[in-house]
């Protein structure tokens, strides 16, 4: 199938939030994917898959899937790149576009000199799982014990009074 | 016990990466904490916990605790920030250096408009666990199923192959 990959820039943002409105059954508004990705120190960067006009969904979307990630640190092993976000389309799913983007983004981080791609997988997503141990990756959390930890609401603003 | 949080520079790379050596058992160079967290587009942030001469260590070492950080994003709820690393050196632990260090990345979050502070634990690493729990973190992994994969070396060259 005929698609292309290419850096997703501010007049993507509204397909990235259908996207992810989709497939996270929450609410992501365009306005802010466009100032926290697209203005000055941008939170994160992304990339879009895109069809030809005549592959177009019924609905008429030709950007198909995307990826989003951002430069990140591993303080014993240097720079490196995670992963946050990679999405296809269902009806696009088999063709090589979730590959596609997976590989641009080990590009884009070959080429900042980063020597490892990080990203976090639902353990009862075992397709996702799949595709990615088929890729050569590693789940570091099953092999040497890494805990995802999160600090958030009423907890992040407690733990931020002095 | 007195002591100061301040934002790491460049003069604080040589003491980063000694605690760095000393907590993980790897070869860390003060150059390229300097290059990757201290030039245009770096991909980390620091900050120091500091006490007075009078405390300093009996090698010297007045610098004696550190975090390094970077700006990340959940496609779900927007921006993140990721402490990437947190350590006081075994001397001076249990005195409120890790939870003022952690206490200035949660100020830090909140400034810039971050919902989540993430970051990874090692499961057998029970005092640090425990520690995090006690501020309010969740383990995601444990309560949601997420595991952190990690794509490097060959396989990552690989990948990048289009």
């Amino acid at each position: 199938m005929d698609f292309t990959i290419r850096a997703a820039n501010l007049d993507d943002c509204k397909d990235i939030a259908r996207m992810i409105v989709v497939s996270g059954h929450v609410h992501v508004r365009a306005c802010d994917l466009e100032q926290d990705g697209f203005s000055k120190n941008p939170f994160f960067h992304g990339i879009i898959a895109e069809v030809p006009e005549q592959h177009k969904t019924k609905e008429g979307h030709t950007k198909i899937g995307y990826a989003l990630y951002f430069y990140s640190y591993s303080s014993w092993s240097g720079r490196a790149i995670y992963m946050e976000d990679l999405y296809v389309m269902p009806e696009f799913r088999g063709k090589g576009v979730g590959k596609a983007l997976m590989s641009k983004v080990a590009q884009l981080a070959l080429a900042a000199g980063c020597h490892q791609l990080n990203f976090t997988v639902l353990d009862w997503n075992k397709p996702s799982m799949d595709f990615y141990l088929s890729q050569g990756c590693f789940d570091i959390t099953a092999t040497m014990g890494y805990h995802c930890l999160r600090c958030e609401g009423e907890a992040l603003q407690h733990l931020a009074q002095p």
